[in-house]
């Protein structure tokens, strides 16, 4: 499966956690309580998080840069049974692009604190937006100014 | 902002809406009673989709492709008060991916038939996976096998 680049990702900055090893990262759906972590944005692009703190969940994207990109089918739990790729939400994918909803519990200039993030220490991050229900919330509440 | 290229992201299939301009896309929370719209994968790529029927939502990853880059601050309302890129869903950011929840109608090999989603006819297919919430059922679901 040799896949062609079509466009070119920036990476906007840098996602810090404690998990320094992939074994150590938490599965999907267990990091609801999980420890605080910190989102690092490119001092340039400060600017663009302009409001952000008015969003209680944000979702992050990132790029899992060490998955393998050229798995049509897997075994996550290694017991032979293969799935599809986009049957699963490992980081292996042609894209491997991961999506988080994580709460935001403080801004500090460039920086977000947030939790409910499971990837690696040092993941680059590729975006951050306001969570799609949060964002309906405050879509609304702002048509009734 | 010029921003430098870290990685290159490949398109793995084509999404088709009845929305042929930019206009005529439905402003984000409105879609999930919209039109049946279709993804077709690369048809290589298929086997990648098996399992993908059991689940009742699918998150959706897709490249903006006419959406400007450049822009750390923006004016969706075009009221003249300026907000930060990170804190809009708008299409327009350093990294232009949409993100959507859609519900899965029906495969057809490489096709799926889904309802929810508000992007322009033709945009380039990024990522498919299960949608956090209902994966996360499904695992436990899994767990009690």
């Amino acid at each position: 499966m040799p896949l062609p680049t079509d466009v070119g990702l920036t990476f906007i900055g840098t996602i810090h956690t404690p998990f320094t090893a992939r074994g150590m990262c938490p599965r999907q759906g267990d990091v609801e309580d999980g420890p605080e972590c910190r989102i690092v944005l490119l001092p340039e692009l400060e600017p663009a998080l302009d409001g952000i703190e008015r969003f209680e969940r944000i979702e992050v994207l990132y790029w899992l840069h060490l998955a393998r990109r050229d798995l049509l089918t897997q075994s996550p739990k290694g017991d032979g049974a293969a799935r599809g790729t986009f049957s699963l939400r490992s980081p292996l994918r042609p894209n491997p692009i991961g999506t988080s909803s994580v709460r935001l519990l403080r801004r500090d200039g460039a920086t977000l604190l947030v939790r409910g993030l499971d990837c690696l220490d040092g993941t680059p991050l590729v975006d951050l937006k306001p969570d799609r229900c949060s964002y309906a919330v405050q879509a609304r509440a702002k048509g009734q100014d």
